[in-house]
């Protein structure tokens, strides 16, 4: 697309899938086996579900928290399996909410059988967490498993309620980016730690690793779905400009365009069909690509000063090689 | 509306909400508690939500089915408040599914805010089940609620999957209506059993209870469906027609009519706008109202009898009246 040039977005690195190969195939395993339903009628929709696994990056960082106290044990590929599911969960519903007609290179659930049977395959993923989340007995993981979802929701709704409004500043931006996505990752490594009985203060410094991965994490998201780079991503671009939704470069140029260009910025984004490239040329001229960039680069360097402490170690390693990759 | 005759509803009876209206009020205050919510940009639909808690009827069969082992506990009253919470996320994303306007003579979510974000506040209820769930520390009970999820799930994909097929027979529909309303019904008679420590006999004989009465429920609402009542029930009438979900009057005329009425039945379904006039007019004519109300008693009755072993206990009574008055 003219005007939009290219941020490379790379799946968990092969050295990542050597080191935890085999227990990404159990978590994969025990993802399809958890979503099994005797109803013949449902077996084209559960097929799809077993489908959607993708690069398993939260399942990765649960087994690589664990790896750094040990062996990754029968729990921690439960638990694994247990945020794709809540993961896979809110992608069906997000795909809803923005009509998306792609996601990972295939077809939504809602492009191939409309919103509504997608919102009730992302409940029966959800009623299968249930099910999956009760059989851990696990009390302390199944609280902060339920925390991690109701910090996921209170995201995604504040989210939708400040969409179009330019009143947000990068503060809640922050906020809303930390519930829906950073708080996912880090809860996923402090899962892994606690299934390994590691301590508490290795667990936060896991926490804050996955805290600060997310925040990069998004917010490189959100300046891809401007910047362009469908191909790579499997995703329809352009979708939070069409959906409304206020990412970093749009807030940062608003906060510091002068009234006249900020004018016209809002005009390219409240045009019905939001003219994306006369809004880059914007976030260029107000050199709020470069701040969002930056700010990328500082919550990867938070995370990765927070692993210093595991030292030489390969899961360690593996971690920060999925966090350089960031970029 | 012309041609539609009335079919009567109740609410929990007088008697019930004396005998357990003080747990009703303390299910009423969880159910809020559980759903409070710092950001103080989403209190407007975390008020509406606590507003949506409707005839409590689930948490009703809870709390007696506990009472005819003792007093209701604090467990009683959190699992009370927890399916009202999952019936709630249940009806949200229902109304979405249904295009639905109103609701117990409310607007609908979906109508105030949209049907995205209406499914967001669904997720959001059922996140916070999750943090309820968690907290009962009651490996069984979880289990149960988790189960039952996935089972009204399993029901709601089904019933979905086969809006417009005439192929599905009595027995289908039975089972669809099974999953996703009667076994909610008969589980929470046995989560209340659960929950008092009642021995399993007595146990199944009130999941025996919940499940026909569950079944007996489903069968009347979807008769008023196509009967009329929108003013007792609050909710848009002919809503199963519209969203073409076949129900039992339907089904028995299509499997008794003769080919010609047959298809006349199924063109009066199959008009843009269905003829609700003309189509209850051939399901009296075969007799298919008069079989719907004849498997609603005969539900009823099994409902009634597998109570029959608690003899005059208050408790039984006011179950025994909850179900007389289906009719």
């Amino acid at each position: 697309m003219a005007g939009r040039s290219k941020i490379p977005r790379q799946a968990p690195s092969a050295a990542c899938c050597e080191l935890i190969s085999d227990e990404l195939m159990q978590v994969s395993d025990f993802f399809c086996t958890q979503l099994d339903c005797p109803d013949g009628r449902l077996k084209p929709f559960i097929d799809y579900l077993k489908g959607q696994q993708g690069k398993m990056l939260r399942a990765s960082f649960v087994l690589l928290a664990g790896r750094l106290f040990g062996r990754a044990t029968e729990l921690h590929i439960k638990i694994a399996g247990i945020v794709e599911m809540i993961h896979t969960a809110t992608l069906l519903h997000d795909d809803v909410i923005d009509s998306a007609t792609e996601r990972r290179c295939h077809a939504t659930a809602n492009n191939l059988w409309g919103a509504n049977f997608a919102v009730l395959l992302g409940d029966y993923l959800l009623s299968r967490v249930f099910v999956a989340v009760a059989s851990l007995q696990r009390d302390d993981i199944n609280r902060l498993l339920a925390d991690t979802a109701v910090k996921v929701c209170r995201g995604e709704m504040l989210q939708n309620v400040c969409r179009g409004d330019f009143a947000i500043g990068i503060e809640e931006y922050l906020d809303i980016v930390e519930k829906k996505t950073a708080v996912f990752f880090a809860d996923c490594c402090r899962l892994g730690a606690m299934a390994s009985e590691a301590d508490e203060q290795s667990a936060n410094r896991l926490y804050e690793f996955g805290l600060n991965f997310g925040l990069s994490f998004q917010i490189i998201d959100d300046l891809v779905d401007i910047l362009g780079e469908e191909s790579r991503t499997g995703k329809t671009g352009g979708r939070d400009l069409l959906t409304r939704t206020l990412t970093l470069p749009l807030i940062h140029a608003a906060s510091v365009l002068d009234s006249s260009a900020r004018n016209e910025l809002l005009d390219a984004f409240d045009s019905r069909q939001a003219d994306i490239n006369r809004i880059v040329s914007m976030l260029n001229a107000s050199k709020s690509i470069d701040f969002t960039k930056s700010q990328i680069v500082q919550y990867r360097q938070k995370a990765l000063l927070a692993l210093e402490s595991f030292g030489p170690h390969p899961a360690a390693a593996e971690l920060k090689n999925l966090c350089k990759s960031l970029q």
